[in-house]
């Protein structure tokens, strides 16, 4: 068990993983540091003396000033670590750096199913799509009809038949951004590269008419694409039996898919966390971070998301923009929030709570970075909308909530196949079509739950483990798993009812 | 099959059910008339001369004014009839009239659950209820457990174990509007009288906290309403084991509940219409407010809401306010609604329609009143907020807005314990644990989802029935299902993805 981690070699600072008594004497990367004065877990001390002015530099970046001289072993915080009234310095493309691309030759690989278009999918579903509530019952019921044991013996490489139903799709504005949203949400979903075969149902009378959609989305009914309205069949006996004949006929076809060989610039990995703790900052999201730097080493991407969570250190993303247009994209979605939040009467603060500060986070900056080192540390490309198409490459930034569920939905609409979540207080967790990794902050949740977690990044703070380390395991994984191994969530049967578009205006 | 329907005696107008040649000879309520130009189909027809400033009267109500002299025979428009810019009169309560109960010994009854805190249950379920989208799953889960063919042979009395799971319960405000409409849902159903056990299942993390459900709606735990947090046992196999030993528990128990007589007046008869067509305001929805007249007349309660479909025509319920202060509180949900479309960039209008127009709608009167015609004719006794529990009987309102999955919720939550929902374009609709009867404003659809629709109103425009013949076998049917009787919608296993709590404001 390690005493304290040091997350960055040009770190002046460590965090304590448990309470450090006066005089300790540790070793920080070759440097002997005498602990000062006590040390509560979770809280800061210098690794070597900071003169007043000076930065405090975690994670290899700024998060504030010494606000007066500062010896090695003494404790950072609150009272003498400031940012002070700093302007914000957008500093557009200032840390940008180019990628250290793999060698084409040494490029991971993966066992996909590339699909006709080019995309890349890691598992091969049947997915049933509704597009309102009123036809989520006929859309289950469907899916129940190939989900009993043994339903799919004939057919071993579908993954399954899955309903995704939502609570939406009337009562809503008939245009403007929480139309598009969920047009955008269930384009991205019915030609999604893990879905061999789709079916779409809707009522009919509903305001997201399934016409509209296949217009939108430049669908048409196909042998692996079908939709229809419930109404134009009779009811729902027959818009079941329907679905049912055409999930039957498209089965044959959908298990004729097979894994091939795919580079690892294929993949598209969500990142998230969610029920974060003080743990998370320094093991789960830096150890996912060290593993989207190597995916983008390799020539793949990683969607970041959760604006709100960037909120007020939104300078740290555009700095690492890779051209003005991508960080000038950045702060218009930051403005947008602001409006969206102000007008629905809620404060966006990312500030440091009491709670946090007594957990030992200092600033601002400090905070975000904790929540910003699943990211990683190349340069962000693009900049998406919720469920936009992701094209680019490398590091990329698709706006959402940060509610797990709406944000996931989102992330896998754009594209993600491979989803990493990482979690403090415990997860329960899961998207089909798409497979999602569980890392744990901290080893006493994942022994707790055992059954939900995949990886525990509380061996770093227990010794077994560094960031670097971890983060090549976890890549590996990551590589397992878009071959086909199995995710606990899979195991437990996680996936539908996280289904959750995002809901923006009015519902009449 | 009758060519015309006469919807009320004190009518000048009634409507042709088919395209009227000229010269066509009716008898309406023993007057000869002549038709002395072509009506189209839905379009009015004058029954007898109306003077240039005299009232046009439909549903036994002003829908606007003679703009010429009007011979009986003539068509009754947009060129002849108008609103003018009318002042709304909101008239507080001069259309209140006294209920004409009928003597309690010819009180109608039906066989129901009578629980301990003396409200009664038409069904008897065991509920599972999540505070967040997370738990959904594991509910889901828990359900499954009790839900393949014979899972519940020995508990006869027990009509099934239902997941009703949500998308919402955190990424929100931790206070305020929406907060407070997510938690009386929960209050509401958790104490819905056709529940005879019910577990609460968290994650543990999220905003709508277990415990401050618990507190709000002053429940604890008992042999019939367990709640917990996967997150507190372990994660998802505990939690769906310990859910499923908690309802094992309860079975024995739930199962000795039994149907005793209970009288009308505790029947809360939940009213909604959807997918409506020209026809549900002639046919189906006067004919459910037949019933719902003669549901009041025995003591019960009809509970009206879809406050948008109002919008521009609240006074006439102003008008029917039982006194000054439900008025008034009819006006504050009105005003409430004009701040939140405008917000949200929705603008209400409730005005005839272009297509209204063609379909032969005159004025926001006439259209107004083809929806109020399911709340009947009695004296509107309180208002409520959406999800508020009900206990004034006669026609209560009740906030929401119109889309039938959100509004039933409400309705739900706040005590109905029998729904019935009238639709043009036909329905696919249920909500557990409350039984719904769904009523077709037209033959056509009746015939073409037969598995799906309860009961024909199109039988009236057929001949077959007239409203006040209609109404009362509806209120028989009321009876029968309350007392037991399957739905189609029961029989097709609609009711749990129908569950929507209402959400509002934004998600972070
Ligand atoms: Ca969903
Ligand atoms: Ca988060
Ligand atoms: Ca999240
Ligand atoms: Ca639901
Ligand atoms: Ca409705």
């Amino acid at each position: 068990m390690s005493k304290f981690i040091h997350l960055h070699q040009n770190d002046n600072v460590a965090i304590a993983v448990c309470d450090l008594a006066v005089e300790g004497l540790l070793d920080v990367g070759g440097r002997q540091v005498v602990i000062a004065e006590p040390i509560a877990e979770m809280h800061k001390f210098a690794v070597e003396p900071i003169k007043q002015g000076e930065a405090i530099i975690k994670y290899g970046q700024f998060i504030g000033y010494a606000a007066a001289d500062i010896d090695a072993g003494q404790h950072v915080h609150t009272h003498n670590c400031i940012v002070g009234d700093f302007a914000k310095d957008y500093g557009f493309c200032r840390h940008a750096e180019k990628t250290a691309y793999v060698p084409e030759a040494e490029q991971a690989h993966f066992q996909g199913y590339r699909r006709a278009n080019g995309k890349v999918g890691t598992r091969n579903y049947i997915g049933i799509l509704t597009t309102v509530n009123c036809s989520g019952t006929v859309a289950k019921q469907i899916a129940a009809s190939f989900s009993y044991p043994g339903a799919l013996d004939d057919y071993p490489n579908v993954d399954g038949v899955v309903a995704l139903t939502h609570e939406s799709g009337c009562g809503m504005r008939a245009e403007g951004e929480g139309y598009e949203i969920l047009q955008r949400t269930f384009e991205g979903y019915a030609a999604h590269a893990n879905f061999g075969g789709v079916l779409l149902v809707g009522l009919g009378c509903e305001t997201m008419q399934v016409d509209g959609v296949l217009a939108q989305a430049g669908l048409s009914q196909s042998e692996l694409f079908k939709a229809y309205n419930i109404q134009n069949v009779g009811g729902t006996r027959n818009a079941v039996e329907q679905g049912v004949e055409y999930v039957r006929a498209m089965l044959p076809k959908v298990n004729e898919a097979t894994r091939e060989s795919c580079p690892a610039s294929e993949m598209v990995l969500a990142v998230q966390c969610g029920g974060s703790d003080a743990m998370s900052g320094i093991t789960a999201n830096p150890a996912l971070g060290v593993a989207g730097d190597i995916l983008i080493r390799h020539g793949g991407t990683v969607i970041y998301s959760e604006t709100p969570e960037i909120y007020g250190a939104e300078h740290l993303l555009t700095q690492r923009s890779a051209t003005p247009e991508v960080a000038e994209q950045l702060l218009e979605r930051i403005r947008w929030w602001e409006e969206y939040t102000s007008t629905n009467g809620f404060e966006l603060n990312n500030n440091p709570s009491p709670g946090n500060k007594a957990g030992g986070l200092t600033t601002i900056l400090e905070k975000s970075l904790g929540a910003q080192a699943k990211s990683g540390s190349t340069t962000m490309t693009a900049v998406y909308q919720y469920a936009e198409p992701v094209v680019e490459k490398g590091l990329v930034f698709m706006d959402s909530p940060g509610f797990d569920p709406v944000s996931v939905t989102g992330q896998v609409a754009s594209g993600a196949n491979v989803v990493a979540f990482t979690t403090g207080r415990g997860s329960a967790f899961g998207y089909k079509p798409v497979p999602s990794v569980k890392l744990s902050s901290n080893t006493a949740v994942y022994r707790r739950m055992q059954d939900d977690i995949d990886i525990n990044c509380g061996a770093v703070t227990d010794g077994d483990e560094t960031l670097e380390t971890l983060g090549q395991k976890i890549f590996e994984q990551l590589l397992a798993i878009a071959s086909g191994e199995q995710t606990k969530s899979e195991e437990l049967g996680y996936g539908d009812a996280e289904f959750n578009p995002w809901k923006i205006g009015a519902v009449v």
